[in-house]
Parts: structure tokens; C-alpha cells; sequence
């Protein structure tokens, strides 16, 4: 994706949280902190199939992810794109966030489909198109 | 505003910066990193007339704001409601924004409605009527 930098990626695997956007079927923004992973252009989300932001990205297709630094001048970099939920095959790239939550040195070993969908978690994808505002970016 | 808590305002207060979201003309969700103030239940932002924000907020009359602290578990507010671009009067909240920028220990005098005009400076102003997802925060 143009634009996409390796600054930007890179400033993306150092932070582990962000603040994802969807729309609502009121046509209103709708905002909450995420743990995200990257798996190449794309950023993994895992949440609930209930979850509204799931509902709104099943109705709308698209979402968006602000990552921010914790400190002035609080570099960021905003990214966006189709989004899906997904529910199948979706084992590894859970265990990849809950490595992300954790810190752990290595990820947990991947739950099965069955079991993940026995407590509703699903995967909301972006495959990033769009690089939105970025700013203060540390060097890479 | 129900559900407006105490614990939330001090968190308000005790951040700086947050990410801001509007709707595009697409329909899609806008964000982007955004320093703020905050006098009651509304939340102040500078920013300039020919931003994309501002042209969301006059079109649609909403934004949303999350806040989000710096480390785990990242306690957050996020907060959202009818919002506008306003351009009269506007000195003291700028300056109010300039003083959490630069974290002085007062606000810097208040520039003209006519001075800020130049640079093209506006307020986007939100009123807060939805409170959103709210996590982890610190006792107040």
C-alpha cells in the first residue's frame, strides 16, 4: 500500500493498543481501544461476534485504527480499510494478539475454531488501503 | 449528562490528547490525534476551517473523542455528542487548548476572534450526550 512506510510499520509493532473507529447504522462514529496485531498490511483485531463495532464492520465493511504514543508530541499514524469478521482459521492470529496483551516471549498455543466460538471470539480484519494522518513518527 | 461520571471528567483532565472521530461524506470513519480542553460537559478543540474534521462536524453535527491513558491496562473514556465549528468568541477556549499543549500553568492571553480568523483557527466544540466505552479507569 503507498504510504505505508516502514516507519509506520514499525511504529505500529511498538505499540500494542489503538483506537479503532467503525460507523453506526446511525451514520455516527463509533470509537474503542483495541489490542491490535500486524500480520504484513493487515491488522488483526480479536473481539466479540455480538460486539457492535463486529456488527458495524459486517454491515459496513471498513474500519479505521489510530495508534498513538503515550507521550508529547504524541506521534501517531492512522491507517484504514476493508474489514471483515472472521471466524474460521482464526486460532493463530488469536493467539498472535493475546501474545500482544501479554508481552510474552512466544505466542500461546493457538486455540481451535470450535473452541474460540464457544466464547463468541471472532477476528476483525483490516487489510489496510488508506494511510491517514501521520505525525511525529520516531525514526526507525 | 447521565453516566458522565466524576472518575471520568478527572480522567479528561488528567489526559491531554485523544483521537478524535467524524463521519466523511463517504461515510466512513474519520480519526485523527487531537489535543483538548474541556469547560463542563463539553469538550473544545482547535483546529482550522479547511481541516476535514471541521468539514465532517458541519456537516453531520457530531464527533466522538476517545481518550486513552498511556500504559496497561490503558484505562479510556470514550465520549461523543452534537458538535460544532465556531468562530466568534473563541480566544479563551483557544488559549485554554494552548495551555494543555504547552502545559504552562496559565493560559496565554487570549488572542481576537479577527487575530485567529488569520491563521484560520476555529474551535470544534462537542457536546457531550453519549458516553461510550469506558475502561479501567484510575480512582479519582
Amino acid at each position: 500500500v503507498s504510504g505505508l512506510t516502514p516507519a509506520i510499520l514499525y511504529f505500529l509493532d511498538s505499540q500494542r493498543a489503538g483506537v479503532l473507529a467503525t460507523v453506526s447504522a446511525a451514520g455516527r462514529p463509533r470509537q474503542s481501544v483495541v489490542y491490535y496485531a500486524r500480520e504484513g498490511e493487515q491488522l488483526l483485531i480479536s473481539t466479540e461476534s455480538k460486539r457492535l463495532k463486529a456488527r458495524d464492520v459486517e454491515r459496513t465493511g471498513w474500519a479505521s485504527l489510530c495508534v498513538m504514543g503515550a507521550e508529547q508530541p504524541y506521534p501517531s499514524a492512522t491507517v484504514a480499510g476493508p474489514a471483515e469478521i472472521l471466524s474460521e482459521r482464526i486460532g493463530p492470529a488469536t493467539a498472535a494478539i493475546v501474545q500482544r496483551i501479554t508481552g510474552a516471549e512466544s505466542p500461546p498455543e493457538p486455540q481451535s475454531d470450535e473452541a474460540l466460538k464457544d466464547v463468541d471470539r471472532v477476528i476483525l480484519r483490516i487489510r489496510v488501503e488508506q494511510v491517514g494522518p501521520v505525525n511525529y513518527l520516531p525514526d526507525s
